[in-house]
């Protein structure tokens, strides 16, 4: 099955050696990993493990960024969330990173909920739903510990008195034409969707702006969203600001399986997991869906093993079980044969339902928080 | 030589008869005009000179908006203008008689400042430029005498935070295929103007949303912006509210002549006389380029008399010269060769410099008022 990634749709099993080619980007290599490390160390920490990994894999000017945090010039962080659902497992992994690099850098988060992207790619979709989801959406990224005086939400509608001005000068740099490379626009999108990459570019150098000084920009961020930055780095130069500086990730696979279900996607139909669902739920729909690499019966599995190239649950753990030896142990014990699929399946279960436990608690505080996220105009 | 009217370029000598049936709209009729007088009557007013002399010449759903209007149903008005220059006399009449529609009918007016449009459409403009120009132009505005209670300026991208999601509800409706068809748009466009019609069809609409109900819009606008309107009618309906309703006027011919300068435009190279203009400054232009209709010698003149139908200085008196009587006389001076060139600029000359002395001092106090004027949110 041949893939597709843009920022509207991710289908089939994604080659990323191919995707690094082809979207021009660095592979981050042991080297940078090592110096990655060094400065977790230095806040007693160790490298995270979507790095250990390598599912965050590819940057841009990654190495760049950290000369200049070496000469005392701190960057800022952007990363982002369009409104239109619930949260899933397949978002909360970036943002996981994202506080962590907030963490080990002592950095500014600039993080901006896109609340009219979907609104103008989805035919169906009004803004009374996307300021429900823009609501609860905001509740889990808050539930996620981001430092609070160093964290700013923009919702593009709400703050578009800041932004909307700055969009102009990104928009009057990007022809129909480069646009239409990029995203493959066609004679009946509409006129907004095509206006719309100029607000997404708004915040890698808004915060420079706002304090009338250039600040590097690190962007956290799914591989799919990369044509929006591939065409708004070179505009940004162009106004006078840093290009900004990208990390990238590979998608967490759908419950139904990788080859079929690259990115976890309710929009694209495949089965998530939410931070609203409740212990039975997760239970259910990993016992129901997750795709298994085991064998067909108890005999052979004992016999072979399973395959953890292939099973979902396995992988579900590459981007949630922090442990590598743990891990290590997980997957020596289902290649053997000794840890059969529903035993995998439990562990699995036991350790989302753990985490979105605490995760909702925390969701419930943050309520009280909104106002101390959303940057002030 | 063939005319071209389009919101960015307006040339040659325009047939508005044509423009009627090419954009769709319709003649004011002698019943229109009469209705129109019997509103200016009972408020002790004459009909406006401009419509005595057809200069407003179309609509759309005029009677329609009366009609509502008899009900009770009160109507606000909507005009503009768009930074770029000093303001200049090819503009002050729209909002003369848009002033007096206002104390005619007792309504709101929502003047937009679109100042972003000249951004994305002149590749040489900045915004710094642009702020100057709209500072200038609002305190033009402020001095023709406005009530500031019923009055509210709107400029984009300080307003971006009402208008922008305002606006995205109208690019959703709103293809490419449809915008190109109505501005011509190319391949090297960028993605902002593209998306700009989307903001100018907002004030349309934007007090019904904000008052929370239905409330019928009249436009007075010159015939160029029409495509604008065209476009976002329709799908103004589309979002629950009335189609507007609109009053067109023809262009005052630039000094170089109507057959060659049908609108005076100061970025298309015409040679206009703006507010700022002093008397000597006016006298000078007037004298050196507004072209004539009298003949070549003064026996000629005197013999056979001055054609007003191509004569500047008599088609400007159209537009300011507010008494019948007094046009009427010099119209027949000047076709009898009684009244020369030279004489009847210096008509025009007092006439222009009467009014921008007057201006000039509402002007200085203007500066005071701005706040009662930009619209708070």
């Amino acid at each position: 099955m041949k893939s597709t990634v843009t920022p509207w749709e991710v289908k089939g099993n994604i080659n990323y050696d191919h995707l690094i080619n082809e979207f021009g980007l660095q592979k981050i290599d042991d080297e940078l990993l090592a110096r990655i490390e060094k400065y977790a160390k230095a806040k007693g920490m160790e490298l995270h493990h979507l790095l250990r990994r390598k599912i965050f894999f590819a940057h841009r000017d990654l190495k760049w960024l950290l000369d200049e945090y070496d000469k005392g010039n701190k960057f800022f962080l952007y990363t982002g969330r369009s409104p239109s659902g619930h949260i899933h497992l397949g978002h909360i992994f970036v943002w996981q990173f994202t506080k962590w690099l907030q963490d080990v850098f002592d950095v500014e988060l600039w993080f901006q909920f896109p609340d009219e992207e979907k609104f103008l790619f989805k035919d169906n979709l009004n803004f009374q739903d996307i300021d429900h989801y823009l609501n609860e959406n905001m509740l889990d990224v808050i539930a996620l510990g981001f430092n609070s005086k160093k964290t700013h939400f923009l919702i593009d509608t709400m703050h578009a008195g800041i932004m909307y001005k700055q969009a102009l000068r990104v928009a009057k740099k990007i022809t129909f034409s480069t646009a239409k490379a990029a995203f493959g626009f066609k004679r009946e999108t509409n006129i907004g969707a095509i206006f719309y990459t100029s607000m997404q570019a708004v915040p890698a150098f808004l915060p420079s702006f706002l304090a009338n000084k250039n600040i590097p920009c690190l962007i956290p961020h799914a591989v799919d969203q990369d044509p929006h930055f591939r065409v708004s780095r070179d505009v940004i130069t162009k106004l006078g600001y840093y290009k900004p500086s990208s990390i990238q990730c590979s998608f967490m696979p759908g419950l139904g399986g990788i080859e079929t279900d690259g990115k976890m996607s309710s929009s694209q139909g495949s089965v998530a997991i939410y931070t609203v669902d409740d212990n039975q739920t997760v239970k259910r729909k990993i016992n129901k869906y997750a795709f298994s690499g085991g064998k067909d019966t108890l005999e052979e599995h004992r016999k072979h093993g399973g395959d953890t190239s292939v099973d979902v649950s396995y992988n579900w753990l590459l981007f949630y079980e922090e442990d590598d030896k743990k891990l290590l142990q997980i997957k020596k014990d289902y290649e053997s044969g000794k840890l059969l699929s529903g035993e995998l399946k439990a562990i699995l279960i036991e350790k989302i339902n753990e985490m979105l436990n605490k995760h909702r608690i925390k969701r419930k505080k943050a309520k009280n928080k909104l106002k101390d996220y959303i940057y002030k105009i």
